[in-house]
């Protein structure tokens, strides 16, 4: 019997659910809008709501349904279901995420954050497929990552485990909004990257991003550079070239001390696509050991804004997760 | 019935064996003068011999002795037991030792690189006793690391993992003898911390260190900074609080990163003590985020000259390793 788990990802603007089978195909889906709902106790019905319709218009056995996977942004305690706290998400400290949707599923429950969620999609169904040990970092307005180890998630020793973003880059350097300085996430971090070149245009840079914008600076954004990176644009070759450059200083630390098969790079800026993997990978091989440099690829993520929801579900098809 | 297994400990200079007991305790030890022996053929030959004579002096049942391990300073295929290469002992290029030791000695064996084994002994018996997932550090000539997992070592895909000392310190930086630039030992490696001194003293910064050394800077060493120190040495205090710092700040990745619930800090350099240790904390505390930076514990590694045949025979003691 094909058996399936319903993936839910809780994202700050949507909350979106599929139900998925252990092979990672997606058979039905449904989307809510995350801040239409002004309280958490609104949004978890809503949630279970939505679950119940999945169940009922697909009349799964109840044996073939292993449990409702959800992936959130923000702390998370795998072991009890327990959200710490939700970023961009108000009024969810401290709750008992997996025990509220038990009770009201009567389904097994699991919670974690999403980048892992999204690592464990990726390992699984995506670009990791087949390795065991590997780094998934994504690259947005925060700077994530996870990290697989011998096929399971793993955590840290407090559920923190993963944070590439606040590795530092700079043995000195700007201050970072986690509190410390010099993070890596403070100078690839969309927001710092969009504000970093609109200095430099400023500052009298010649650029095709201008007209692409129509002369607007506050329109830039990190699409806006890939654009005109393909189109050939010096000014934006040159800077997903210094991104690359800082995004490879970082990942030839973690090449040497874990030695993973593989590093996945997803979210919005990995969109940037050739220009900055070209950039990653030079650094790499430049900064790396040869044993590990060798057997490392650097990828980009395949499952796209499905990662959340086919993770979420894949918490289920994995021994211990 | 007490179990036991016989670790070797095989080092540039010397080459050192003890029966252990699966409680870390050490009953018989011998040791070699590994620069004695001409070729690798005498050497291997010795190392079987002195495990022989450990054996029929303890009269141990033959099902006492679970295997000979064997801590190696190089890089090592762990599940095929084959050396590619030691550092500073030549002429053991793809050597098969585990497969050469087994048709000696007719007892399981098995081959590893020495971090490691000193990374899973300060595990089981030392100052990482009780933790699951932890991160061990050397700092000497080389500055090398070894990762537990869960229990167990982690030696990523081409069992390199652990180049702590190759993980970027700078986004710059020196040129490393790695073929990278800016790595962590370039910056706290033995050779490189007295260099540094050396400098200082020879641009006029005064010392008491210049009296131990009665003027003879290249006598130099680790140690005797940390002497300068103890006795309220400015220089060599503060020199301490700066290598302490490009310390921290490798290891406050590595909190971020990996969460470990310990970081065990030994080798030569870390005998400078609390001078260095308040340093590698503080920045530690400066630099991690709230989460993991309470989580974990920085310590001094405890089993000084021994771990190395405690962890080599605990290959023995732990699941897979």
């Amino acid at each position: 019997m094909t058996k399936f788990a319903i993936g839910v990802d809780l994202g700050g603007t949507y909350t979106k659910l599929a139900l998925i089978d252990t092979s990672g195909r997606i058979s039905r889906r449904a989307k809510l809008s995350t801040t239409a709902y002004k309280t958490r106790g609104e949004l978890v019905s809503a949630i279970v709501s939505e679950v119940k319709a999945v169940l009922e218009k697909t009349h799964l056995s109840p044996n073939a349904l292993l449990g409702v996977g959800i992936g959130v942004p923000g702390l998370v305690d795998f072991d009890r279901g327990l959200v710490y706290t939700l970023t961009n998400v108000p009024g969810w400290k401290n709750t008992p995420l997996k025990g509220i949707l038990e009770a009201k599923l009567k389904v097994p429950v699991l919670v974690d954050n999403d980048v892992n969620v999204m690592t464990l999609g990726e390992c699984r169904f995506g670009a990791g497929k087949g390795a065991k040990n590997l780094v998934c970092i994504t690259l947005g307005t925060g700077v994530g990552g996870g990290i697989m180890i011998d096929g399971r998630l793993y955590r840290g020793c407090t559920f923190s485990a993963g944070e590439v973003g606040h590795m530092p880059l700079k043995e000195e350097g700007l201050s970072c909004n986690c509190g410390g300085y010099g993070c890596l996430e403070r100078y690839v971090g969309n927001r710092y990257i969009v504000e970093e070149i609109r200095g430099k245009i400023r500052g009298g840079s010649p650029t095709a991003i201008k007209g692409l914008v129509n002369g607007d600076l506050s329109a830039i954004t990190p699409e806006v550079i890939s654009k005109a990176a393909l189109k050939g644009d010096r000014l934006s070759i040159d800077f997903w070239n210094t991104v690359g450059k800082r995004i490879g200083v970082t990942l030839a630390g973690i090449v040497n001390l874990l030695n993973p098969e593989r590093i996945i790079i997803g979210g919005g800026v990995a969109e940037a696509g050739e220009p900055l993997f070209k950039s990653i990978r030079k650094t790499v091989h430049e900064r790396a050991l040869p044993v590990p440099k060798k057997a490392v690829k650097i990828l980009k993520a395949r499952l796209g804004n499905e990662a959340g929801v086919i993770g979420a579900a894949a918490l289920f098809f994995n021994p211990k997760g």
